[in-house]
């Protein structure tokens, strides 16, 4: 490479701990060590991105296991509708893209909020009289991830905290921390179909809770949250004057009999950030097309808010364009069956997995809705495991049946099952894991039960 | 809404400074005012979201003047080719996103760095025996602002700096304020085709600074850096010990009779995160596909920067999956043809444009890549206008012509042509430029020139 020579001459900018390259004969010297300078390489990574840790992945891939040759893999860990095949997207979605990459009109940058129109079929569809939306309540994101992400950004900074659910998904911690933001988890209680424990969640409040995460339905939980609850989070949320982040991905994804309340519609003064997306209802989470709608009738956010999130999204400019494009008939033309034939298979997988599973007395809480269902493991009638990673571990190694530990999910000894997989494999799954759980019970020490399993 | 009762026993989570609420008769009270509980409303942005600043949409939003109503507005503002209809992405492109699409395989999550099939299509695509690449060096991005702030993230500790050309993109600054990054600028030389200040650059580095950004092919400058240029540029890297973020968007849009050396090829030992992405070469900008590539020879990243980078990834999870489908088509079939069509169209623009305005000699350079024109203004010449936000408002008014002025990239009296525009478009705006000059253009004072403008 060409010598370059710095001349100490001539040039405000040269800080006086700069050395001098010396140029003898045209060949330049090494240059002398001095203060200031890097004499050696040195790269290291960010604190942000030491601190962005995923604990799924942590936990995930320091299981070495390798499943029972003998039997075919089984996997009920990833929440993902896609993966078997047996839950494609309504033909309408696909063919909306089509259109929208035939027009041509969707190639070039959007606003960083999203195309005008876009965000206007999403404010119309969600729109309801007691939580009026109109475009600009709506800023469309990368997913529902960076929803989320948008959401905590503008609502915190470094040292204050926020409210996550316990169990809950883990990307709220992952995100919070990177930012250098506490996460105080509340507990959901398993003998009440997983509502919130109010009195813990109030108590966790302080001056420095930015926001209150609430995940309905939920994931991990499966579990849908009835109206006179979700008054009574928002009667805490009024009282302590915090704002509400509603992770609602799963909206409307609730079986017959149990209805979905978007949290916006019961509040009149709670100001609400509500995430959402494609992902999950319409079967096409890799799109990656996710929104924020902004409830906020007491003008409690105000400008301020909704500025702050236009500039932060104007960071890496929104989601893609031919999806934005295709939004409109996405929403219009996908047909009622369409979501109905879903839910009637998650509801059916759902009923199947609770019978066989309650059958051997480790599950607590029917799932309501979302795509999941938790089952509690009684430990001290599995001593061979030391906790839920274990038992999940070996669940892998004897059954070649994969499921989540809720450790994922900061609540140890549960695991997660993931029920959109289809009827067959749902079956044979349950029926391994029956076994299992034969082979490895014991009864309590003391225990005065009965014990024929 | 419900009254929910907090009870002050059995719950070691409650911390002292809560407050009671006193249940008179099924009702509850007012809540008295204690210490460490909030009794207003008080939601305001966070530090970050205030601290997120983009220089174009500040000044061009306070820009309020209005067209001339009697001729037709011609934007030459907007760094996006696809605006004006008239360079539309190659069939071949549409198709293969339709066949992902049709192939019904592309729905479901990736892996939040990309799928690996696709790294491998770009990681095939880019190498080179000079700067060999696997799937394993490649990270796919949302677009590729998301590239560059995932490098800076990455790269970068609030506190720390990184040198950012001047003039220079406007993103590199929004992104590292927005995450307590100080941006030190260093000059590029309209005089020498926009050649780094390799003085100057040098000059600025310190124990603190975290990166250099190269920009080559340069946004705005439209300028193309010679070998023995960035030959230099390495070497005062590889003195510094300071690694390369190469922001090369722009690759291999340069013109004929000029060569695009990717840096990663001249390098030996510095490393480099070059960034890159389907949107300006495919022509394709709303559909954020980015990428970052990794070249690190010498191991001075290590495993540590690549899992850092990894981490960053799981925070929104990647780009849209069915663009990640149609990677490899879009890659292997897209004709030369296009290429050098898209290329030809904005060199033939960029000569005109160059012709036209060097007559009334205020431009320095010629444009030889990317898509712009940097036009200098002898500010001495139009007295009547303060500065080049000034002069580019007053275009707008009197001739609804409207470029952006080069405050936006911190590099007062010029202004930045976008060469995009279909040729007639582009004659008629050179042609009410040179107008606007004449009509406004004075000898400066005590000048010996001859005057007959």
């Amino acid at each position: 490479m060409d010598p370059y020579m710095i001349q100490t001459n001539g040039n405000n900018h040269i800080p006086s701990v700069l050395d001098v390259h010396v140029n003898f004969g045209g060949r330049s010297s090494v240059p002398g060590k001095m203060k200031g300078r890097r004499t050696r390489w040195s790269v290291r990574p960010s604190d942000m991105s030491n601190k962005t840790f995923n604990p799924i992945r942590a936990i995930v891939d320091s299981m070495k296991v390798k499943p029972n040759p003998s039997k075919a893999m089984i996997s009920l860990s990833i929440g993902d509708p896609t993966v078997f095949g047996n839950l494609p997207t309504d033909p309408e979605v696909t063919q909306a893209m089509k259109d929208a990459l035939d027009s041509g009109k969707y190639n070039g940058y959007a606003p960083s909020i999203g195309y005008l129109s876009s965000r206007e079929e999403v404010a119309s569809y969600y729109h309801c009289p007691e939580a009026p939306l109109d475009a600009q309540d709506v800023i469309l994101t990368s997913g529902c991830s960076q929803a989320i992400e948008l959401c905590l950004a503008v609502l915190a900074n470094p040292g204050q905290n926020i409210l996550v659910p316990r169990p809950g998904f883990s990307l709220y911690r992952t995100l919070a921390e990177s930012m250098g933001i506490e996460v105080k988890l509340y507990n959901l209680l398993p003998e009440k179909s997983w509502e919130i424990d109010l009195k813990h969640l109030e108590s966790l409040i302080d001056e420095k809770t930015a926001c209150l995460i609430v995940n309905n339905p939920s994931n991990p939980c499966g579990s849908v949250f009835r109206k006179s609850h979700l008054q009574k989070i928002l009667a805490v949320a009024a009282r302590q004057c915090v704002p509400i982040l509603a992770d609602e991905i799963y909206g409307d994804m609730v079986f017959s009999g149990c209805k979905y309340e978007p949290l916006a519609t019961l509040s009149t003064d709670v100001p609400i950030l509500s995430c959402g997306g494609l992902a999950k209802r319409w079967l096409v989470p890799g799109w990656r097309l996710g929104w924020i709608l902004i409830h906020d009738r007491r003008d409690i956010f105000g400008n301020e808010i909704r500025d702050g999130l236009v500039k932060l999204s104007q960071r890496i400019l929104g989601p893609c364009t031919i999806v934005q494009g295709a939004l409109k008939s996405i929403l219009r033309r996908t047909p009622q069956e369409f979501y109905h034939n879903t839910l009637s298979f998650l509801k059916s997988n759902a009923d199947l997995c609770f019978g066989a599973l309650a059958a051997i007395s480790i599950i607590r809480a029917v799932s309501s809705g979302a795509m999941y269902l938790m089952v509690g493991i009684e430990m001290e009638h599995f001593p061979e495991f030391e906790n839920d990673v274990d038992f999940t571990e070996r669940l892998v190694a004897e059954q070649s049946v994969h499921c989540l530990p809720a450790t994922c999910f900061e609540y140890p000894n549960f695991f997660r099952v993931v029920i959109t997989v289809p009827e067959v494999m749902m079956l044979e799954a349950c029926s391994r894991i029956q076994e299992f759980c034969e082979q490895h019970y014991h009864c309590a020490e003391g225990s005065q039960e009965e014990c024929d399993k």
